[in-house]
């Protein structure tokens, strides 16, 4: 069985639950049906299983090295990336117009995930590319995009997203890089980066760095931000490479996961002139950065859900092999050890981990389904509601795998216990990996700030009633299944607590006080999420039960309504007890100081 | 400050909490008293700082080596110890008839965990060699230990516990390895031990394993197995070494954490005997080390607490001089940026260590005091009642901090960021080190069978009514105090909670289904014992607050009430919803099956 992906969930997402299909008989994606998906599925898996897995535990153990002030990596990296390049995947999320594949953004999600659950690391620079070149395509002039996006839709050039600076990590209006006129259309950019995952490499001759600066005289904070697209190695007007841009690799950090990866901290500027263009409008450098947040935020949660099922295949397989010990009923000791999978509390861990995995798996691909919804929406008004739906679930599906996919995680290590605490397994890389997700594109408490503090607030609670409404047909509609009875009369009490949280906190004037426990609205606000499309998996699970299935389909959709009774009964009384601390206005946080920590 | 040991926080625990002065009354401990303990204290301390802590990043990185079937570490290791053992810590615990100085466990515990904060990976080798000393003084003859304990007492030779077998990690009834008469008092020792912490190192010359064997035709299960001192090297009568004996490192582990620490798999009997001298009676070898288990799960609790303990206080430290962003209420990015400690999820964060963290703390020294109690108290009855107690807790303060401190770790990582997840800062190291204790000495499932399925189910609950009147009292004892009134009554709540969910699952008959949920009620039962802890913290704060006090005690007792409350109101919700899962008798895991998984 596949240790990154599981297909037939996939297909039961996609087809069953979310019915993905219907985006097929838009114009944008009419090249696409589900077999086509499905024979793209195949490749990716394929290439993935075949090129990516294998190297995972190797760009684990040979971190990045720092050579005459380049980055090396080892070269099965470029081998890997080069057969991902051939396979058109660079290209695949991108307007036939500009030389891509214009598949729907959930095909680029998946298949994005299966790489990403066989080797993160090396997947990053393939995902920090499209990335830019993303921005490129939305911001950038005919001319640059005319040289350059051939480049990175072919995976010869790379791309790297250059926002944080030393001293302004999560803090984007504290950035101090600067751009003057360089004259030419052309910029003159100085300043450190950090954190520039990607940031240099030995894989491609150029790369392609987008670049937050700031123009003389601007505003202050992130409203004097502007974009600049900034190429290691000049490019000449007929798209061939010139000299060297200055573009100074500093240092290479060190990482406790995510190691095939490298992190710069890039000098601009330093022994030279480094030239760029600008990308956008002066000063809306961030309302570019934003045009990508969902997605990338996607991404990054996606990523987090990807790290939890190849720890949870991993385990789940290890359990079913592992003979140890016996059953807490049979204590004679000349009986044989069973799979570990009978004991209850390993069953526990692994029920964790799929209500986690499958849960959150489906939350990314509703937003992605949302992303290529907007897409081809062509009435304003719904496109307004598909945004907004979209902005407010943007944290949710960013913040609440980061921790609960860790979690996850951390239940595949206990389930190999020692062994999985030794590299002979992947599941303690896994959880390295992982941990990065709760801390880039917007740390946990950041994404429970721009839950609360903006998305519910701006429209003060009504995109959220656009959702809740959503998540309580979905519990009418699950009214006629007797099965469902439990966990469909517990989500409404949690819609109810959540409504009831949310008017409370809006009515605190106090800005202060109302977004002190922002972080455990979000985790709560999460399960009520999941919860539904639990509920939603459920309702489907029951209503394909009532039909004759073989022993394998009826096994898979009782999982499903098992995994949907766990996490009503194992997880939603933990939301509703952070939420009762969020509508306490709870300021035991608050009111602590300094000195507390002294 | 330290980022090794609060002893302004140690302190209070031993002398306004636990009040330990009382030990030093007994004749055992006659040679101590506070001020002795402190200038312990001060060269542990010291030396931790000094030689321990500085070399934790080199042992992590550079792992030990297999060369020529022996294990290389990095020669500092041996500094460090050799350091340690002129100190005469190795001696620490032991009685003076044997050598040692006799000191009390707490003054032990409490050493060992400033050594273990700076570098578990380097200290584990002391605590291994000191609880393998410890079995021999118990159940050694005295030729044995005559021979063989002033060598490991002064850190000449260390030991190893060979328990886990590749085939038997968690089931120790399916120990293999034989053990048979080789004349002479002698036994040859056939076999493999997995996991084996420190079972070959460079820097000894000789390694005293304690072995279980199994003798041939004893009964099956553990009830078969015998205790054998196994050296590396023979020992010739008159102490010095001989021969080998046959001893075979077959192979280092590579693991996510405790890395400076070799983990090996041993063949014994290869290419050669292996002789081994029975310790205590034949067929006895579990109930010896069952004499360990108390102090050696007190250890892993407490190791468990020094790995947040030091990521605590190192992101506390960070917090209070990083400076980035602004507050909620202060959006000019003009204005300077604030140290992060300003930020209420930073807060957030450091309180969730630090309740954690001291919670944790104090049940660790409360139970190395019942161990102190215990060996002291003349009382046959009283000693049943002090082990029956320790016997409770055990399991708690075992699992309890490996769950609950790890995710502090996770929390001192969030506080740095980025640079967390970097090895520029120890916090990734910590968190790497603390994931093992949640394996080792049994797992947390392992824990929640052996309090539910055992320490309460043995007795039908006695004990636990002994241990909830004495948390009752400590309630009384705050009721006069108005600023606990809130804890107060919710820790009087959550008590009742464990009361009646504990009468619950011992009036099921069903083992299986009784059990289902150990491990959760496992960690809902610690919460209501860490609560406890914090009331009786939080009410001696409340007591001296009401005296004229310096800023900096004042700062000090009051974090101590914050904590408090933060624990009451985050935490303890938490655990109700846990209590009320187990409850109900929620069949939501044992009801699955392995085709859930599939």
């Amino acid at each position: 069985m596949s240790q990154i992906v599981n297909r037939r969930d996939l297909d039961f997402v996609m087809y069953e639950m979310l019915h993905v299909e219907r985006l097929f008989s838009a114009k944008r994606y009419s090249a696409y049906d589900r077999e086509a998906v499905t024979q793209i599925f195949d490749t990716a898996q394929a290439m993935a299983e075949e090129i990516f897995q294998p190297i995972a535990a190797l760009v684990d153990a040979q971190e990045p090295d720092f050579v005459k002030g380049k980055a090396i990596v080892p070269p099965q990296t470029a081998q890997a990336l080069h057969a991902f390049a051939d396979a058109g995947f660079f290209a695949l999320p991108f307007d036939e117009e500009a030389g891509g594949l214009q598949a729907p953004w959930f095909v680029h999600t998946a298949v994005g995930g299966m790489f990403t659950a066989a080797n993160t690391s090396v997947t990053n620079y393939a995902f920090l590319t499209i990335a830019a070149a993303n921005l490129l395509f939305e911001f950038g002039s005919e001319e640059l995009k005319k040289r350059v996006l051939p480049r990175m839709l072919a995976g010869e050039w790379f791309g790297t997203m250059c926002l944080s600076e030393p001293q302004a990590g999560s803090s984007l209006a504290d950035i101090r890089t600067t751009a003057t006129d360089a004259g030419d259309g052309l910029y003159s950019i100085r300043g450190s980066k950090m954190w520039i995952s990607g940031g240099d490499q030995d894989i491609t001759d150029n790369i392609i760095h987008m670049v937050l600066a700031r123009l003389p005289g601007g505003p202050p904070g992130t409203k004097g931000l502007s974009l600049f697209m900034v190429p290691k190695q000049q490019i000449n007007d007929d798209g061939s490479m010139g000299a060297s841009n200055n573009v100074r690799l500093a240092g290479l950090n060190h990482k406790l996961g995510q190691r095939g990866t490298t992190n710069c901290l890039l000098n601009f500027g330093e022994g030279g002139a480094t030239l760029g263009y600008m990308i956008g409008e002066p000063n809306s450098g961030i309302e570019c950065m934003f045009h990508m947040m969902n997605e990338a935020r996607i991404g990054v949660g996606h990523a987090s859900v990807m790290a939890a099922l190849a720890g949870y295949l991993h385990s789940a397989d290890y359990a079913r092999n592992r003979l140890q010990g016996r059953r807490v009923d049979q204590r004679d000791p000349n009986s044989p050890q069973v799979p570990i999978v009978e004991h209850v509390d390993v069953r526990r861990m692994l029920m964790a981990q799929k209500s986690a995995v499958e849960g959150a798996q489906a939350l990314c691909f509703y937003c992605a389904m949302l992303v290529d919804q907007l897409t081809v929406e062509p009435n304003a008004g719904r496109r307004a509601d598909l945004t907004s739906l979209l902005g407010l679930l943007t944290p949710v599906v960013k913040a609440w795998p980061s921790e609960h996919c860790l979690e996850a995680n951390k239940w595949a290590i206990q389930i190999l216990g020692g062994y999985g605490y030794t590299n002979d397994h992947p599941v303690e890389r896994l959880y390295r990996d992982n941990r990065l997700n709760h801390i880039h594109e917007g740390t946990f408490g950041i994404q429970g700030l721009d839950l609360l503090g903006r998305k519910v607030t701006a429209d003060d609670g009504v995109t959220l009633n656009r959702l809740t409404a959503i998540i309580r047909a979905t519990i009418s509609e699950a009214a006629n299944e007797p099965l469902l009875t439990e966990d469909r009369v517990d989500l409404t009490k949690l819609v109810d607590a959540l409504e009831f949280t949310t008017e409370t906190l809006l009515g605190c004037k106090d800005v202060a006080l109302r977004t002190a426990n922002a972080t455990i609205y979000l985790d709560a606000f999460g399960h009520v999420v999941i919860g539904w499309l639990w509920l939603w998996q459920a309702r489907i699970a029951a209503q394909a039960l009532s039909n004759p299935l073989s022993d394998g389909e009826r096994a898979f959709y009782e999982g499903k309504l098992r995994a949907c009774r766990y996490f009503t009964r194992h997880q939603l009384p933990l939301a509703h007890a952070r939420f009762d601390l969020c509508a306490s206005l709870d300021d035991s946080c608050l009111s602590s100081c300094e000195a507390d920590f002294g």
